[in-house]
Protein backbone atom coordinates (compact mmCIF):
# COMPACT_ATOMS: atom_id res chain seq x y z
CA UNK A 1 0.00 0.00 0.00
CA UNK A 2 1.22 3.50 -0.53
CA UNK A 3 2.45 5.73 1.76
CA UNK A 4 1.00 8.57 2.77
CA UNK A 5 2.82 11.30 4.69
CA UNK A 6 1.60 14.88 5.78
CA UNK A 7 3.99 17.71 6.64
CA UNK A 8 1.72 20.69 8.55
CA UNK A 9 1.61 22.76 11.63
CA UNK A 10 -1.06 21.90 14.61
CA UNK A 11 -2.57 25.12 13.91
CA UNK A 12 -2.78 25.87 10.45
CA UNK A 13 -6.50 25.94 8.29
CA UNK A 14 -4.67 24.99 5.39
CA UNK A 15 -3.17 21.85 7.10
CA UNK A 16 -6.93 20.81 8.49
CA UNK A 17 -7.89 20.98 4.89
CA UNK A 18 -6.08 18.31 4.08
CA UNK A 19 -6.46 16.58 7.43
CA UNK A 20 -10.10 16.21 6.67
CA UNK A 21 -10.18 15.10 3.64
CA UNK A 22 -7.96 12.26 4.09
CA UNK A 23 -10.80 11.59 7.15
CA UNK A 24 -13.17 12.08 5.10
CA UNK A 25 -11.79 9.60 2.67
CA UNK A 26 -10.67 6.91 5.49
CA UNK A 27 -6.96 7.53 4.06
CA UNK A 28 -4.61 6.68 7.06
CA UNK A 29 -1.21 8.89 6.77
CA UNK A 30 1.45 9.37 8.82
CA UNK A 31 1.61 13.24 10.39
CA UNK A 32 4.96 14.97 10.62
CA UNK A 33 4.90 18.56 12.73
CA UNK A 34 6.90 21.23 11.21
CA UNK A 35 8.54 23.71 13.23
CA UNK A 36 7.65 27.51 12.02
CA UNK A 37 10.93 29.10 13.07
CA UNK A 38 13.51 26.29 11.86
CA UNK A 39 11.79 24.47 8.76
CA UNK A 40 13.06 21.42 7.99
CA UNK A 41 15.61 20.10 5.13
CA UNK A 42 12.65 17.87 3.90
CA UNK A 43 10.03 20.29 3.47
CA UNK A 44 12.21 23.06 1.77
CA UNK A 45 13.05 20.33 -0.94
CA UNK A 46 9.27 18.89 -1.30
CA UNK A 47 8.52 23.10 -2.18
CA UNK A 48 11.35 24.82 -2.68
CA UNK A 49 9.10 27.18 -4.07
CA UNK A 50 7.01 28.46 -1.44
CA UNK A 51 8.57 26.39 1.52
CA UNK A 52 5.44 25.75 3.03
CA UNK A 53 3.30 23.41 4.94
CA UNK A 54 0.73 21.78 3.88
CA UNK A 55 3.16 19.24 1.64
CA UNK A 56 1.90 16.17 0.81
CA UNK A 57 3.82 13.11 0.06
CA UNK A 58 1.93 10.18 -1.93
CA UNK A 59 4.73 7.51 -2.85
CA UNK A 60 7.46 9.94 -2.43
CA UNK A 61 5.78 12.20 -4.49
CA UNK A 62 5.68 15.61 -2.82
CA UNK A 63 1.85 17.84 -3.67
CA UNK A 64 2.02 21.55 -2.51
CA UNK A 65 -0.95 24.08 -2.16
CA UNK A 66 -3.67 22.87 0.01
CA UNK A 67 -6.74 23.18 -2.72
CA UNK A 68 -4.09 21.20 -5.39
CA UNK A 69 -3.88 18.38 -2.79
CA UNK A 70 -7.64 18.63 -1.98
CA UNK A 71 -8.21 17.88 -5.67
CA UNK A 72 -5.74 15.60 -6.04
CA UNK A 73 -6.58 13.32 -2.74
CA UNK A 74 -9.86 13.13 -4.45
CA UNK A 75 -8.98 12.17 -7.83
CA UNK A 76 -6.62 9.13 -6.23
CA UNK A 77 -9.31 7.94 -3.71
CA UNK A 78 -12.94 8.72 -5.31
CA UNK A 79 -15.08 7.24 -2.73
CA UNK A 80 -17.50 10.12 -0.77
CA UNK A 81 -16.35 12.68 -3.49
CA UNK A 82 -15.50 15.98 -2.38
CA UNK A 83 -16.56 17.50 -5.58
CA UNK A 84 -20.55 17.56 -7.49
CA UNK A 85 -20.20 14.84 -10.26
CA UNK A 86 -21.52 17.55 -12.64
CA UNK A 87 -19.20 19.68 -14.46
CA UNK A 88 -21.26 22.89 -14.45
CA UNK A 89 -21.43 22.34 -10.48
CA UNK A 90 -18.06 21.47 -10.31
CA UNK A 91 -17.19 24.51 -11.85
CA UNK A 92 -19.37 26.32 -9.43
CA UNK A 93 -17.74 24.61 -6.47
CA UNK A 94 -14.39 26.00 -8.06
CA UNK A 95 -15.15 29.22 -8.07
CA UNK A 96 -16.44 29.54 -4.43
CA UNK A 97 -12.92 27.48 -3.55
CA UNK A 98 -10.82 30.38 -5.51
CA UNK A 99 -12.75 32.53 -3.65
CA UNK A 100 -12.23 31.34 -0.63
CA UNK A 101 -8.41 30.36 -0.78
CA UNK A 102 -7.98 34.30 -2.09
CA UNK A 103 -9.76 35.99 0.81
CA UNK A 104 -7.62 33.28 3.33
CA UNK A 105 -5.04 36.01 3.53
CA UNK A 106 -7.65 38.09 5.33
CA UNK A 107 -7.16 35.91 8.60
CA UNK A 108 -3.33 37.03 9.38
CA UNK A 109 -3.95 40.50 7.93
CA UNK A 110 -7.06 40.88 10.89
CA UNK A 111 -4.54 40.64 13.86
CA UNK A 112 -1.16 41.89 11.85
CA UNK A 113 -3.24 45.10 11.71
CA UNK A 114 -4.56 48.03 13.61
CA UNK A 115 -6.69 51.49 13.00
CA UNK A 116 -7.54 52.07 9.18
CA UNK A 117 -5.57 49.55 8.00
CA UNK A 118 -7.62 47.18 10.25
CA UNK A 119 -10.97 48.64 9.14
CA UNK A 120 -10.07 48.23 5.47
CA UNK A 121 -9.13 44.30 6.24
CA UNK A 122 -12.74 44.29 8.65
CA UNK A 123 -14.52 45.81 5.59
CA UNK A 124 -13.16 42.92 3.54
CA UNK A 125 -14.15 40.47 6.04
CA UNK A 126 -17.97 41.74 5.88
CA UNK A 127 -18.11 41.70 1.91
CA UNK A 128 -17.03 37.90 2.19
CA UNK A 129 -19.62 36.77 4.61
CA UNK A 130 -22.52 38.82 2.34
CA UNK A 131 -21.10 37.26 -0.49
CA UNK A 132 -21.12 33.50 1.39
CA UNK A 133 -24.68 34.67 2.90
CA UNK A 134 -26.31 35.92 -0.12
CA UNK A 135 -25.17 33.96 -3.03
CA UNK A 136 -23.11 30.89 -2.10
CA UNK A 137 -25.41 29.68 1.11
CA UNK A 138 -28.79 29.86 -0.97
CA UNK A 139 -31.71 27.42 -1.31
CA UNK A 140 -32.18 26.19 2.37
CA UNK A 141 -28.76 23.91 2.20
CA UNK A 142 -26.95 22.49 4.92
CA UNK A 143 -23.86 22.69 3.22
CA UNK A 144 -22.48 24.92 -0.01
CA UNK A 145 -23.03 21.51 -2.21
CA UNK A 146 -26.73 20.82 -0.74
CA UNK A 147 -27.03 17.79 2.05
CA UNK A 148 -23.39 16.03 2.28
CA UNK A 149 -19.76 18.31 2.97
CA UNK A 150 -18.38 19.05 0.31
CA UNK A 151 -14.69 20.93 -0.67
CA UNK A 152 -15.99 24.16 -0.34
CA UNK A 153 -17.13 23.89 3.11
CA UNK A 154 -13.50 22.20 3.90
CA UNK A 155 -12.30 25.41 2.04
CA UNK A 156 -14.02 27.82 4.40
CA UNK A 157 -12.82 26.56 7.09
CA UNK A 158 -11.29 30.10 8.11
CA UNK A 159 -14.85 31.37 8.54
CA UNK A 160 -16.28 28.37 10.57
CA UNK A 161 -13.35 28.06 13.04
CA UNK A 162 -10.19 30.63 12.52
CA UNK A 163 -12.55 34.05 12.17
CA UNK A 164 -13.56 33.58 16.13
CA UNK A 165 -10.30 32.92 17.34
CA UNK A 166 -9.26 35.99 15.98
CA UNK A 167 -12.25 38.01 16.87
CA UNK A 168 -11.52 36.97 20.55
CA UNK A 169 -7.38 37.94 20.32
CA UNK A 170 -8.14 41.03 18.54
CA UNK A 171 -11.16 41.71 20.33
CA UNK A 172 -13.41 42.51 17.10
CA UNK A 173 -16.48 41.11 16.50
CA UNK A 174 -17.09 40.82 12.53
CA UNK A 175 -19.41 37.69 12.60
CA UNK A 176 -23.03 38.42 14.36
CA UNK A 177 -24.94 35.71 13.46
CA UNK A 178 -28.29 37.53 12.88
CA UNK A 179 -26.62 39.30 10.06
CA UNK A 180 -25.53 36.45 8.49
CA UNK A 181 -28.16 33.81 9.28
CA UNK A 182 -27.21 31.10 6.53
CA UNK A 183 -23.39 31.76 7.15
CA UNK A 184 -24.41 30.72 11.13
CA UNK A 185 -26.20 28.09 10.56
CA UNK A 186 -23.62 26.37 7.91
CA UNK A 187 -21.11 27.19 10.77
CA UNK A 188 -23.08 24.43 12.83
CA UNK A 189 -23.63 22.21 10.18
CA UNK A 190 -19.59 22.04 9.50
CA UNK A 191 -18.37 21.85 13.37
CA UNK A 192 -21.22 18.93 14.03
CA UNK A 193 -19.59 16.77 11.53
CA UNK A 194 -18.00 14.16 13.01
CA UNK A 195 -14.51 14.55 11.41
CA UNK A 196 -14.24 18.57 11.36
CA UNK A 197 -15.51 18.24 15.41
CA UNK A 198 -13.08 15.62 16.08
CA UNK A 199 -10.52 17.24 14.61
CA UNK A 200 -9.35 20.89 15.23
CA UNK A 201 -6.77 23.09 16.74
CA UNK A 202 -6.79 23.40 20.92
CA UNK A 203 -8.46 27.05 21.40
CA UNK A 204 -6.50 27.61 24.41
CA UNK A 205 -3.63 27.00 23.03
CA UNK A 206 -3.83 28.74 19.66
CA UNK A 207 -4.76 31.68 21.54
CA UNK A 208 -1.64 31.26 23.49
CA UNK A 209 0.92 31.04 20.06
CA UNK A 210 -1.20 34.26 19.03
CA UNK A 211 -0.27 36.54 21.64
CA UNK A 212 3.18 34.82 22.17
CA UNK A 213 3.76 35.91 18.37
CA UNK A 214 1.76 39.63 18.61
CA UNK A 215 4.39 40.14 21.59
CA UNK A 216 7.49 38.90 19.17
CA UNK A 217 5.98 41.29 16.39
CA UNK A 218 5.73 44.01 19.20
CA UNK A 219 9.88 43.73 20.25
CA UNK A 220 10.50 43.62 16.99
CA UNK A 221 8.80 46.32 15.83
CA UNK A 222 10.50 48.74 19.03
CA UNK B 1 -25.84 22.58 -30.58
CA UNK B 2 -24.88 24.53 -27.01
CA UNK B 3 -24.51 28.40 -27.42
CA UNK B 4 -21.16 29.78 -25.78
CA UNK B 5 -20.62 33.80 -25.27
CA UNK B 6 -17.77 35.04 -23.95
CA UNK B 7 -17.58 38.53 -22.36
CA UNK B 8 -14.19 39.87 -22.55
CA UNK B 9 -12.20 42.90 -23.29
CA UNK B 10 -9.79 43.25 -26.21
CA UNK B 11 -6.65 43.52 -23.76
CA UNK B 12 -7.01 41.36 -20.87
CA UNK B 13 -4.55 38.49 -20.37
CA UNK B 14 -7.52 36.40 -18.59
CA UNK B 15 -9.55 36.84 -21.23
CA UNK B 16 -7.45 35.80 -23.85
CA UNK B 17 -6.49 32.40 -21.32
CA UNK B 18 -10.23 31.10 -22.35
CA UNK B 19 -9.97 32.58 -26.49
CA UNK B 20 -7.21 30.29 -27.03
CA UNK B 21 -8.56 27.46 -25.16
CA UNK B 22 -11.73 27.61 -27.05
CA UNK B 23 -9.31 27.61 -30.22
CA UNK B 24 -7.29 25.15 -29.20
CA UNK B 25 -10.88 23.09 -28.32
CA UNK B 26 -12.20 24.32 -31.92
CA UNK B 27 -15.15 25.37 -30.66
CA UNK B 28 -17.09 28.21 -32.25
CA UNK B 29 -17.83 31.06 -29.93
CA UNK B 30 -19.63 34.97 -30.05
CA UNK B 31 -17.43 37.16 -28.36
CA UNK B 32 -18.83 40.09 -26.59
CA UNK B 33 -16.84 43.01 -25.64
CA UNK B 34 -17.34 44.77 -22.35
CA UNK B 35 -16.93 48.55 -21.71
CA UNK B 36 -14.43 48.87 -18.14
CA UNK B 37 -16.17 52.20 -17.39
CA UNK B 38 -19.28 51.43 -18.15
CA UNK B 39 -20.21 47.59 -17.33
CA UNK B 40 -23.28 45.77 -18.59
CA UNK B 41 -26.42 44.99 -16.63
CA UNK B 42 -25.56 41.27 -18.33
CA UNK B 43 -21.73 40.90 -16.70
CA UNK B 44 -23.32 42.14 -13.40
CA UNK B 45 -25.82 39.63 -13.88
CA UNK B 46 -23.47 36.65 -14.58
CA UNK B 47 -20.50 37.62 -12.16
CA UNK B 48 -22.33 39.22 -9.37
CA UNK B 49 -19.05 38.98 -6.97
CA UNK B 50 -16.34 39.99 -8.41
CA UNK B 51 -17.90 41.96 -11.42
CA UNK B 52 -15.30 40.69 -14.00
CA UNK B 53 -14.92 40.29 -16.97
CA UNK B 54 -13.91 37.07 -18.45
CA UNK B 55 -17.36 35.29 -18.15
CA UNK B 56 -17.93 32.50 -20.53
CA UNK B 57 -21.82 31.60 -20.99
CA UNK B 58 -22.84 27.88 -21.99
CA UNK B 59 -26.18 26.87 -22.89
CA UNK B 60 -27.20 30.45 -20.61
CA UNK B 61 -25.16 29.35 -17.40
CA UNK B 62 -21.95 31.27 -16.59
CA UNK B 63 -18.76 30.79 -15.74
CA UNK B 64 -16.45 33.04 -14.00
CA UNK B 65 -12.63 33.39 -13.06
CA UNK B 66 -9.99 32.60 -16.24
CA UNK B 67 -8.42 29.63 -14.43
CA UNK B 68 -12.01 28.13 -13.51
CA UNK B 69 -13.46 28.53 -17.07
CA UNK B 70 -10.19 26.50 -18.17
CA UNK B 71 -10.98 23.67 -16.31
CA UNK B 72 -14.38 23.66 -17.22
CA UNK B 73 -13.37 24.03 -20.93
CA UNK B 74 -11.08 20.95 -20.51
CA UNK B 75 -13.85 18.68 -18.97
CA UNK B 76 -16.90 20.01 -21.50
CA UNK B 77 -14.69 19.46 -24.57
CA UNK B 78 -11.75 16.39 -23.96
CA UNK B 79 -10.37 16.69 -27.61
CA UNK B 80 -6.96 18.14 -27.44
CA UNK B 81 -6.49 18.39 -23.06
CA UNK B 82 -5.01 21.05 -21.39
CA UNK B 83 -4.12 18.91 -18.64
CA UNK B 84 -1.52 15.85 -18.10
CA UNK B 85 -3.58 12.69 -17.84
CA UNK B 86 -1.70 11.17 -15.06
CA UNK B 87 -3.13 12.64 -11.73
CA UNK B 88 0.27 13.51 -9.97
CA UNK B 89 1.41 15.07 -13.06
CA UNK B 90 -2.14 17.29 -13.50
CA UNK B 91 -1.49 18.68 -9.36
CA UNK B 92 1.95 19.58 -10.15
CA UNK B 93 0.33 21.70 -13.27
CA UNK B 94 -2.57 22.81 -11.17
CA UNK B 95 -0.16 23.81 -9.01
CA UNK B 96 2.01 26.27 -11.37
CA UNK B 97 -1.86 27.37 -12.54
CA UNK B 98 -2.37 28.91 -9.17
CA UNK B 99 1.44 29.75 -9.17
CA UNK B 100 1.02 32.21 -12.28
CA UNK B 101 -2.58 33.19 -11.11
CA UNK B 102 -1.30 34.11 -7.68
CA UNK B 103 1.27 36.19 -9.40
CA UNK B 104 -1.11 38.25 -12.39
CA UNK B 105 -1.61 41.16 -9.74
CA UNK B 106 2.22 42.00 -9.99
CA UNK B 107 1.27 42.95 -13.78
CA UNK B 108 -1.06 46.22 -13.04
CA UNK B 109 1.52 46.57 -10.09
CA UNK B 110 4.15 47.43 -12.14
CA UNK B 111 2.48 50.37 -13.66
CA UNK B 112 1.20 51.69 -10.81
CA UNK B 113 3.47 52.04 -8.88
CA UNK B 114 7.11 54.17 -8.81
CA UNK B 115 10.06 54.06 -6.44
CA UNK B 116 10.49 51.65 -3.66
CA UNK B 117 7.25 50.06 -3.90
CA UNK B 118 8.11 49.36 -8.02
CA UNK B 119 11.51 48.05 -7.24
CA UNK B 120 9.36 45.78 -4.60
CA UNK B 121 7.16 44.53 -7.64
CA UNK B 122 10.69 44.00 -9.97
CA UNK B 123 11.94 41.88 -7.33
CA UNK B 124 8.65 40.18 -7.35
CA UNK B 125 8.85 39.76 -10.69
CA UNK B 126 12.55 38.58 -10.54
CA UNK B 127 11.32 35.70 -7.67
CA UNK B 128 8.70 34.55 -10.04
CA UNK B 129 10.93 34.35 -13.36
CA UNK B 130 13.28 32.29 -11.05
CA UNK B 131 11.38 29.73 -10.17
CA UNK B 132 10.21 29.41 -13.48
CA UNK B 133 14.09 28.81 -14.87
CA UNK B 134 14.87 26.61 -12.10
CA UNK B 135 11.82 24.59 -11.69
CA UNK B 136 8.90 24.64 -14.07
CA UNK B 137 11.12 24.51 -17.22
CA UNK B 138 13.47 21.44 -16.95
CA UNK B 139 14.26 18.81 -18.59
CA UNK B 140 14.88 19.95 -22.25
CA UNK B 141 10.71 20.71 -22.41
CA UNK B 142 9.03 23.13 -25.10
CA UNK B 143 6.39 23.54 -23.23
CA UNK B 144 5.20 23.42 -19.69
CA UNK B 145 4.06 20.18 -20.36
CA UNK B 146 6.27 18.76 -22.92
CA UNK B 147 6.14 18.72 -26.64
CA UNK B 148 2.36 20.17 -26.80
CA UNK B 149 1.06 23.50 -25.08
CA UNK B 150 -1.90 22.96 -21.97
CA UNK B 151 -2.86 25.22 -19.71
CA UNK B 152 -0.03 25.87 -17.42
CA UNK B 153 1.48 27.40 -20.65
CA UNK B 154 -1.50 29.23 -21.58
CA UNK B 155 -1.61 30.85 -17.49
CA UNK B 156 1.67 31.85 -17.66
CA UNK B 157 0.70 34.39 -20.93
CA UNK B 158 1.46 37.27 -18.73
CA UNK B 159 5.13 36.63 -18.94
CA UNK B 160 4.53 35.46 -22.44
CA UNK B 161 3.51 38.72 -24.08
CA UNK B 162 1.67 41.54 -21.41
CA UNK B 163 4.91 41.74 -19.39
CA UNK B 164 7.03 43.03 -22.85
CA UNK B 165 4.58 45.31 -23.34
CA UNK B 166 4.46 47.46 -19.60
CA UNK B 167 8.24 46.75 -19.71
CA UNK B 168 8.29 49.16 -22.74
CA UNK B 169 5.26 51.48 -21.07
CA UNK B 170 7.05 51.93 -17.86
CA UNK B 171 10.60 52.09 -19.32
CA UNK B 172 11.56 49.12 -17.23
CA UNK B 173 13.96 46.28 -18.24
CA UNK B 174 13.00 43.15 -16.09
CA UNK B 175 13.27 40.10 -18.42
CA UNK B 176 16.90 39.91 -19.66
CA UNK B 177 16.90 36.75 -22.35
CA UNK B 178 20.65 35.51 -21.17
CA UNK B 179 19.61 35.59 -17.42
CA UNK B 180 16.19 32.99 -18.12
CA UNK B 181 17.40 31.16 -20.97
CA UNK B 182 14.70 28.38 -20.27
CA UNK B 183 11.90 31.21 -19.91
CA UNK B 184 13.06 32.72 -23.44
CA UNK B 185 13.11 29.68 -25.30
CA UNK B 186 9.68 28.89 -24.10
CA UNK B 187 8.41 32.40 -25.01
CA UNK B 188 9.22 31.74 -28.83
CA UNK B 189 7.38 28.02 -28.45
CA UNK B 190 4.69 29.48 -26.92
CA UNK B 191 4.11 32.37 -29.19
CA UNK B 192 4.63 29.96 -32.67
CA UNK B 193 1.61 28.36 -31.62
CA UNK B 194 -0.47 29.72 -34.22
CA UNK B 195 -3.24 29.74 -31.75
CA UNK B 196 -1.37 32.18 -29.77
CA UNK B 197 0.56 34.09 -32.60
CA UNK B 198 -2.85 34.45 -34.38
CA UNK B 199 -4.71 35.88 -31.53
CA UNK B 200 -3.13 38.50 -29.55
CA UNK B 201 -3.95 42.04 -28.62
CA UNK B 202 -2.51 44.57 -30.50
CA UNK B 203 0.46 46.26 -29.12
CA UNK B 204 0.15 49.73 -30.26
CA UNK B 205 -3.32 50.23 -29.16
CA UNK B 206 -2.75 49.12 -25.73
CA UNK B 207 0.49 51.26 -25.47
CA UNK B 208 -1.64 54.36 -26.25
CA UNK B 209 -4.65 53.03 -23.58
CA UNK B 210 -2.09 52.33 -21.21
CA UNK B 211 -0.85 55.97 -21.74
CA UNK B 212 -4.38 57.09 -21.45
CA UNK B 213 -5.07 55.16 -18.26
CA UNK B 214 -1.63 56.68 -16.45
CA UNK B 215 -3.12 59.91 -17.47
CA UNK B 216 -6.55 59.61 -15.87
CA UNK B 217 -4.87 58.16 -12.60
CA UNK B 218 -2.42 61.28 -12.54
CA UNK B 219 -4.87 63.40 -13.24
CA UNK B 220 -7.28 61.99 -9.93
CA UNK B 221 -4.59 62.25 -7.65
CA UNK B 222 -3.13 66.11 -8.86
Amino acid sequence: MAVVKLFGTWLSPYVYRVIWALKLKGIPYEYIEEDFSNKSPLLLQYNPIHKKIPVLLHDGKPICESTVILRYIDEIWPQNPLLPADPYDRAVALFWIKFADDKSHLLSKLYRTEGEEQEAVVKEWLEMLKAMEEHALIGGKRFFGGDEINMVDIAFCMVAHWLGLIEDFAGLKIFEPHKFPRVSSWIQNFKSVPVIKDNLPDTDKMLGLLKHRREMLRSKSN
